[in-house]
């Protein structure tokens, strides 16, 4: 995986793919799959709803760190499955057969099989709303990988798949950061 | 267009399409584009990026009310239009064509044009980040408009429309809301 600028990292974030959230509790990775996220700030930071209904969160309170996967849509069967059981009883990485690669700055690992990862860590808990607030500390991704499609989820049992892409850069140019 | 019930009003938001923003400032409508949004709660409640960068930002504040509109991908352009001109010296529905419907619970319009309309009351502002927290009090989709497609944002200039659709409703099934 080729490192990607932080500050372009949120450009993986905008479009509400679905993601994967990798955290380790001292013993073990953990995985799980959330829907509800949505970019805070070009930095980048991010905000994910989650809390205390979701076995990761205590790992995540706990060691304040946490890997953002961004699965292609081959894998929406296993993001599904990730989704659908609990890390109190499963080893997801070996029941989903996916490879953890070590970050280079928090403690979760990677997974190999994603179109991105990104490293960050927990700046704020907003406790009343149950949003997480996430600072990226740093980005990868896969250039290779052929699928390069994300997953969106609709929320009530389907998913959206990326289609065409429209290019606005030269309408939206007086709107986006430098240097991007 | 025909209300939709609220315990699915969600849905319209979960995948992450570009929303509009209607606020009214107590003299006339505005409109603001936002792609920084998640659900936060299925009943449903929303969270949304803004701040005193965004000219509507203040009359939502004031009012504690908006309308997310949420458009469809023919209406791109007037989408990334509505997001690089400001309501300080516009009136963007003139500008931009779009029709007014009054709304059923809040003060500023619906938006005719759109896919769907959401009707929503500003509960909280999380100061510290520029989250807006909505809670939505009616909802409204036009079911006979025939482009259904929404648009997501990658953030560099680039729009994602949305490709094909995956039922996995029954892999689903132990997720999802009763009733939905």
């Amino acid at each position: 995986m080729r490192i990607l600028e932080l500050n372009k990292a949120y450009t993986l974030m905008e479009s509400g793919p679905v993601i994967l959230v990798v955290t380790h509790d001292g013993e073990m990775p953990n995985i799980m799959t959330i829907s509800w996220t949505m970019v805070v700030d070009f930095t980048p930071l991010f905000a994910i709803t989650t809390g205390r209904w979701n076995y990761s969160f205590a790992a995540l309170r706990k060691t304040r760190e946490c890997v953002i996967a961004i699965p292609a849509v081959d894998l929406l069967d296993k993001v599904i499955g990730i989704g659908t059981c609990s890390g109190a009883d499963t080893d997801k990485f070996a029941r989903f057969r996916l490879t953890p690669v070590p970050a280079e700055r928090v403690t979760p690992p990677l997974i190999k099989e994603c179109l991105a990862n990104i490293e960050c860590k927990v700046v704020d808990i907003v406790k009343r709303h149950n949003i997480v607030i996430l600072e990226a500390v740093a980005a990868h991704v896969d250039t290779v990988r052929k699928e390069r499609r994300t997953i969106h989820a609709v929320g009530d049992g389907t998913f959206i798949v990326d289609g065409r892409k429209i290019d606005r850069k030269a309408m939206m140019a007086s709107k986006l950061p430098a240097g991007l």
